[in-house]
């Protein structure tokens, strides 16, 4: 297995995240949506891109959150968090007039979800390129992007724009092909997709999101074509099976899953991305990132909030000799 | 005191409210701003235009709704109420894009309240006048205005054309002069209040309402000028001393208070001149409308809801003899 370094090393400048900023308020009891009053709980900080990115700034890596909140309290709730675990937040914009955006969560008995999201009418949306993303974006080492965060027109512009400039000056790439496989997403949606996983260093997919990023169905087929497009490494996440790193010269390493009692699945795959390319970008090899990764994964689902379980580099180290792992 | 009727019949058309339909999510531990998760409790269907119609309805007059829900949970915990409540609810616009608005309250120590509000930037403040309502405005015989619901510039467009209409086929209009006094609103704010305080038959405020509506000081002048200037009857809302009705002719009328353990005072005001109004359009006299206002007032604080205690007219009747008045 290759140990070249394949991303643009931490003392380069931060790993950037553009994207949504949320707070999530969940449901405490299981049931069908929101249509009676019942018993709730949050604001959590949330958002994909923010879970991220804290996760980052948690692990000890430079880390910096490009997005936007409402002038309120539950902009604070996520301002406060990220500038307490290390994130830069110059880049986060607070809108004058849109709230920060929200998503309700309530578990049905079957164990899907319901929601109610503001996002796209939120302060989440309306995020432009200022002077202070440009600034963010000149200090970047390498940028994280979501699939999902595509789907937001003015959001995706801004990021393919910040990876084409990231990558200009040396930096490097990492994207979680998550687009929803239920939507059906627009050309230019698509297009743009195509276009970074094609600058993608490191491919951060569960599921069937490596034939999504590849364009061809078959796990390995699809593999190989990503390599062939320019992909150096993927980092495949499989749940409670855990994960496996595939490198270019056809070797993989797999890492089982730690044994935890799930309390909150939310950001455990954001968590596992954070912590591997973290740990990657400070240097340390396949194996370790892997095992860091599973842990950071195993640990955010055992608290209740979507980061409320993200460890630093301590705490994961301690997790890691603590907790079992599955057979 | 004179009895003459001085609103349209409730037999002549509903009453219509035009405004903001929001749910209510509660915090359940007192304490400052929502800045990490605790303990909520919601969605409440409310906002005050919403929540004086659902009492219109409840009381057993004829009531329509106007305004905006998204595609979601939280306009269905609306609808759903509004309609089992005996309200119209065609002139609702569900909106395919914005969510419902929201508003997030906790009580402080000291009593006051601290909200997160998503109304202007929701599907509240997006309504339009189209043919569902027109329809319910030509089917109207009264409109009962909400001060605070001039400064959605959109929303006051409408409420001002109904107004109008409903005023020039014969119907009649109740107003809540509750501008916030530390708000400075717009000129054009301003003159649409003043232009809507002339066209009053009857007036519902409370605290220094009287003498805003008024545009003078003192009391009793302001009493005087509003009547001079067209209004009706005023019905002055005294919170825990009670009520008072004033009539043109110089006479007025004082009801106690009714003695409840306050659980949550939102929607007393709403609820007291929801009941006020429509037992006046179906024909009772001021002291018997007046108990009724007392009576919807005391009860729905002592619920926990902005209109959770929105009472029929048999569980009013009810609330009375069991409940003993403020001496």
């Amino acid at each position: 297995m290759s140990e070249t370094p394949i991303l643009a090393p931490d003392a380069n400048g931060p790993t950037i995240c553009i994207g949504e900023i949320l707070v999530e308020i969940m449901a405490t009891t299981i049931g069908n949506g929101f249509l009676e009053a019942q018993p709730l709980t949050g604001p959590f900080p949330s958002g994909a891109p923010a879970i991220f990115i804290d996760q980052c700034g948690r692990f000890g890596g430079q880390a910096a959150m490009v997005g936007g909140v409402g002038d309120d309290d539950f902009g604070r709730v996520n301002t406060d968090r990220l500038r307490a675990d290390g994130v830069d937040i110059t880049g986060i914009h607070i809108d004058p007039v849109y709230p920060t955006g929200s998503a309700f969560v309530r578990y049905r008995a079957d164990g899907n979800r319901d929601f109610i999201y503001n996002a796209g009418t939120s302060a989440a949306a309306r995020i432009e390129w200022n002077d202070a993303v440009e600034a963010v974006v000149e200090r970047a080492g390498h940028i994280h992007i979501m699939g999902l965060a595509l789907s937001m027109p003015k959001v995706s512009e801004m990021i393919e724009r910040a990876a084409l400039r990231i990558k200009e000056k040396g930096g490097t790439l990492s994207l979680d092909p998550n687009l929803r496989k239920e939507i059906r997403y627009s050309d230019e949606t698509e297009a743009r997709f195509a276009r970074l996983v094609e600058l993608s260093d490191l491919l951060l997919p569960s599921g069937d999101e490596v034939e999504r990023a590849a364009g061809i169905t078959g796990h390995e087929a699809a593999i190989a074509r990503l390599f062939a497009r320019g992909v150096k490494e993927i980092a495949f996440k499989e749940g409670a099976r855990g994960a496996t790193v595939f490198t270019r010269d056809g070797a993989s390493v797999h890492h089982p899953a730690f044994q935890v009692t799930e309390v909150d699945p939310t950001g455990a795959g954001d968590c596992f991305g954070a912590a591997y390319l973290t740990a990657r970008r400070l240097g340390l090899g396949i194996e370790a990132a892997l095992a860091y990764g599973c842990a950071a994964g195993a640990r955010n689902v055992t608290r209740l909030g979507p980061m409320e379980g993200a460890g630093t580099r301590a705490e994961l180290d301690r997790f890691m000799i603590e907790t079992p792992k599955v057979a």
